[in-house]
């Protein structure tokens, strides 16, 4: 279904640009959007949409629910792995972060993640994502919103019986010491996975 | 076109879990995205930034032709029905927000409505959605970009000649007393009725 | 492919609708979504999201990769046509750009590009968006996140080589003295646009 096969010196290809500084125009280059994609991207946009939401009102079972049995979280206070891991992870994050989002008489603000643009890359059951997140609450003077933080998700997705799920979700935040992304593009990034990927299933 | 025929069990199921308190992870498991999901998710999306910039720049003719004739629309400050009321109340609705958001200089300010992430779920000519909202203007200190209020939409959508166009849009805000959003996660609510409207139709 | 097609009398009705003041309602009535609308408007999407990330992160080559080889860009301090001279420009940029945002101990803050909502119309190989952005950045008081702009993006793409590309992007701001939108709806410009357009191919 891909409108064209990468060759067989991908995974060369991909390790050199891993190595040097900025892979990106020669990796953008060579994307091929296979004719699956709109549905691919689409399904995968409302996992994105319902992780968030699921996170937001404290859902934690629907939280769990987007990544694969096996899956990983990585955040800023640690790593976890597998979903009954995850969702505890999550359920504790909440806690903790209802103690540093407060509103102006004291208690819990409401706290919003925002999921903004995403570059997504399909092949076959694999995808990979970069997306822009950002924070908001109502912890403002006198209960004004406020902006919180931002910094991206670099993501593994697979699709197992039909469904895409994470696989592996790194967050990463801007305002947090050695959380920061970059400095290269991460999308050239993440179109290097996806090529040393391709390579080893010999395509 | 669905990949897989939900039982007919549905309709017992979310009656079930409509009354307990959190339905997310049952729901969300049992999602099953038709291969036309892209397709009507686009078509939903490019409705949803048109209602937006038709709001934005006073477009009070494409503002209500997002809507069927009959269509609902329910916010702060009431409810009102029929695309010909709904059209007039989001006039006044402009023209009272203008005595609110206002720049330095006291003239009306460039007041945006950005749209975030949504999970959106489509069943044959019926959709629904959960989307992120927030506000934001020039009217901060020296017309500086000031963040406004968020909430999110809670739409009922309808496939009519071949158009998705909103039956009803519910606007929440969470800076606004009575109009907040959950506690419950607004998606598994959102399952619970497209699947209790797909018990409906024996499916 | 397209559901319907429109008459010939197209653009005459095109050539009317830019000279009134609004014409919003009857284009958004008009618009007729192909089948293979979902596929074009995810490949846009990705694309947007790829101009983001390789503005953000310093990458100019994939930058310049988003444009046709004659691409133009119109932003505040000017126009520039060509790839090679847009990945100049950008480079300039965001120079210049590190000189205004600063962090609270004068370094280069980090500053991000949003993209929000999009409305995008897709005619053949020729497409058209409508998009709000805004900027974000690290250099508030005490490193806390500051909003920065907002304005929207009105962009013409082609596909070529079976690959969505810019061939205008016209870059308006709405904290920038003439390079305001509006006031009339841009969305209905943009339709106004794709009808001439499809008036000149005799459709």
């Amino acid at each position: 279904m891909r409108k064209s096969i990468a060759g067989g010196m991908l995974p060369a290809i991909a390790a050199l640009l891993l190595v040097t500084g900025n892979p990106g125009s020669a990796s953008a280059k060579s994307i091929e959007y296979a004719d699956s994609y709109a549905q691919d991207r689409a399904e995968i946009e409302d996992l994105m949409a319902r992780y968030l939401f699921a996170m937001d009102y404290n859902d934690f079972e629907a939280y769990g629910a987007t990544f694969t049995e096996d899956g990983e979280l990585e955040f800023a206070s640690g790593a976890t792995k597998g979903r009954e891991n995850i969702k505890a992870t999550a359920r504790e994050f909440k806690e903790r972060i209802g103690e540093f989002y407060k509103t102006a008489d004291g208690s819990p603000a409401t706290l919003r993640h925002v999921l903004a643009h995403s570059a997504i890359r399909v092949e076959g059951d694999r995808a990979w994502g970069r997306s822009l997140w950002f924070e908001m609450a109502n912890d403002g003077p006198e209960g004004a919103l406020k902006m919180g933080t931002f910094g991206i998700y670099e993501d593994e997705l697979v699709r197992l019986d039909g469904r895409w799920l994470f696989s592996k979700r790194r967050i990463l935040n801007e305002f947090i010491p050695n959380r920061h992304s970059g400095p290269g593009n991460p999308v050239a990034d993440m179109d290097a996975l996806a090529e040393a990927w391709l390579g080893e299933q010999g395509q």
